[in-house]
């Protein structure tokens, strides 16, 4: 359910939380599955647009999720099980992590033609 | 010299590239030493705040970089090495990419205690 290939947002404006983050090595498992229960109830709040999530084999990485307005994200932050999960990010799951709420005001793509 | 922990960015408001990509399966040794190359040049332009750059075994990348202003973002992205790394990029490198140019309006951070 993690969407890991590129999120397919409209035109801008909308916005984007960039969440930079590194895991500390405890508790892979239920890591992991939070981590698939807690993007699959983000696409289920009002304003959702993508995620795209990726993280380096050292444990450091980055999710940007993807979002119509800044209500939306502040209603997504304070989403109870999402404020549980939080919590237990800081008690466990993060050495540290940096969040940036951003407007993207531009945005333009790329892709090959299938006969290159 | 590629950043691979969290930039230590200002307060906001700045701004951030937000570049999505799916590598090819081509000329990892080329790209790698490209990638390396065209992240110091970018530490040297005016206006850079940092970089973070993450990838996915499968090829899915985030490269996030930060800088004070539009016209930092604009003068970068039309730098000539710049610009024959971007040409690069389209023939071989990428399957496909978005490129997402964003205002940075609001930044937190968490950092565990040492103690815990």
């Amino acid at each position: 359910m993690r969407q890991l290939t590129a999120a397919n947002t409209p035109d801008p404006p909308y916005y984007a939380v960039i969440f930079t983050n590194q895991r500390t090595e405890l508790d892979d498992d239920g890591y992991n599955k939070t981590a698939e229960t807690i993007a699959r109830l983000a696409s289920d709040q009002p304003g959702y647009l993508g995620i795209e999530s990726v993280r380096n084999p050292d444990g450091f990485g980055v999710t940007i999720s993807y979002w119509k307005s800044l209500e939306d994200i502040k209603n997504w932050k304070a989403n109870s099980t999402h404020q549980s999960v939080q919590k237990k990010g800081q008690e466990k799951w993060y050495d540290h992590y940096t969040v940036r709420v951003c407007k993207v005001e531009k945005q333009y793509s790329f892709h090959r033609s299938p006969d290159r």
